[in-house]
This record gives C-alpha cells, sequence and structure tokens, in this order.
C-alpha cells in the first residue's frame, strides 16, 4: 500500500546495513555508529545548515515507509532514537533535539526505506531554510561525527 | 533533565485532554479527534501553508519532551501516529505524511508537552518555507478537519 520503489531497487539503506559499499549507495561502513538485533543508526549522507552530522535511524530489514512497519519494530526504532537523542544531547553539545520522517515522495522521502532523522537543534539554526538545500558531505567530514559518537558509546561499555 | 517549563506552567495541552477550554489553551473541545488510555489527538491550532489540518499526537499524562516520555508511552505514541498517518491518507486525500516532533526551546518546541505533529503532504507542497510561517487557525476551520476524521472513525466503529 502507498509503494512507490520500483520492483528492482537496489536499495542504499539495505546496502549500509549490510555493510557493502558499492555504487548504489551513499552509505559507508564508516557511517554506521550503532547497530542492535533490530536496527541500526547512520550519520546521514547529506549534511543541513548548521545542523551537521545529524544521524539516521533505521530498521534492518527492509520496510518502505511507516505504513509497511510492524509495530514492535516501531517500537525499537523510537528507542534508539531516544537512545541517540541523549547521546547527541552530550557529544554533539546541542540545545535540542528534532525527530523527522518523511513517507512517500510528496512526502519528501527519497531513500524507499523508512529513514528516522534525528537533528541536533542549536538556538536560531534556521533548520527549515536549508532542509531543501542539502549538501552531500564527504566521508571525511561525517567521520568526525562519527568519531564523537562511537567514542562516547565505547567510554561507556562496561570492562 | 533538559526541562524549560517554568515551575507555575499552564500546560495547554494537558487543559486540552483533560477537555479544558480556558484562556490558557488554544485547544477546544472540537479539535479532540481521537483518545485512548495513553494519547491523544488533536488538530493542530496552526495551520502550516498548504498542510492544513495537520495533527498532533501526545501522551495524556504530563512529560515535556522525549527525554521524560517513558517507552511504553513512546511506543503508544507512535501506534497512535501511524493509525492517525492512514487516516490521514485517506480523510485528507493526501500524497505522503511526514512526522515532526521537536523537542527544547532551541528545537522548536513552543508548548512543553511532548507533541509529534503528523503532517499530510502535498506534490510540492513547499511545506519547509512554511514552517516558521504558521497561522492561527479558527476553530471553525479547525472543525472542518476534525469533521472528516471524527466520520471516518464512527464508519469503521462495529455497529
Amino acid at each position: 500500500m502507498f509503494n512507490h520503489a520500483p520492483s528492482n531497487y537496489k536499495c542504499p539503506i539495505c546496502l549500509g546495513v549490510t555493510g557493502i559499499e558499492n555504487e548504489d549507495t551513499l552509505l559507508k561502513k564508516g557511517d554506521l555508529v550503532y547497530k542492535d538485533e533490530s536496527t541500526s543508526v547512520f550519520i546521514n549522507s547529506f549534511f543541513i545548515g548548521k545542523n551537521e552530522g545529524h544521524l539516521m535511524v533505521v530498521p534492518n530489514s527492509h520496510y518502505e515507509h511507516i505504513f509497511d512497519v510492524p509495530p514492535t519494530i516501531l517500537h525499537n526504532i523510537m528507542d534508539t532514537a531516544k537512545k541517540m537523542a541523549g547521546i547527541m544531547k552530550k557529544v554533539y553539545e546541542c540545545e535540542g533535539i528534532t525527530l523527522l520522517q518523511n513517507n512517500e515522495p510528496a512526502g519528501g522521502q527519497h531513500a524507499f526505506h523508512f529513514h528516522l532523522h534525528v537533528f541536533p537543534r542549536y538556538t536560531d539554526d534556521k533548520i527549515y531554510d536549508h532542509m531543501t538545500n542539502k549538501r552531500l558531505a564527504t566521508p571525511e567530514e561525517r567521520k568526525k561525527y562519527a568519531d564523537k559518537i562511537m567514542e562516547y558509546l565505547s567510554s561507556i561499555k562496561p570492562l
């Protein structure tokens, strides 16, 4: 229902979750900052205005949009998003968090695998002025943010 | 943690959930389109660009933002949001759905009670051009959308 991906769709997010780097995905292994049984989190390939390094929480299995995601997986995605929001507050030193989740092309969905954006927010960041004006960040720019999160996550792991 | 509401905060959303109409809330009883044990859904008081009549899913209990909402309630909110997204697709005849959830003033949060916006989306609606340019809709304008949803919900209730 409400599906738009072509039948031969090479899902860029499925490739990222699997850890495959090729010409069908912008995701690199270095963008993955968190993975559990049902969800993964990546540094988004695109940077938006002053809100650089925002995260994308995805289900590991392929579901096109919110209408396709089973309830339990949707719950897991939100649990992961909340966890990541707390981590971003600490390591990005941001002043707020915005969650954004687009469904269908008219809704601004470009990759046809459910993804929830988690944005760091800063006072007067004018995020909406840049939403349609995103820029592809280099893997090195993304790694700077991935490193912050990975460093924090490894610091809280039990010895 | 990360709380911003003043200690004497008269929560406009708590008033709406309780069904109290007074000068501390813009919400009217007619804006409430759905309520279950833990969540309520209102037509948002503000209309944004072409995306009029968007919904706001809230927990019935008071939690300021995502950091305060317990996991089970967060799950219930998402279940309600998914249900409402499906209903909006039918009765608004929209072409997509966007979820937006802001935390803390720097994140664009104005009412200090967790709320998840559910927007109807239309091709080329340029929603972001209007995000900071919202207009207060009249109760009558809001009722037009509330009626659509209520009519649908009553049609699917078992006899």
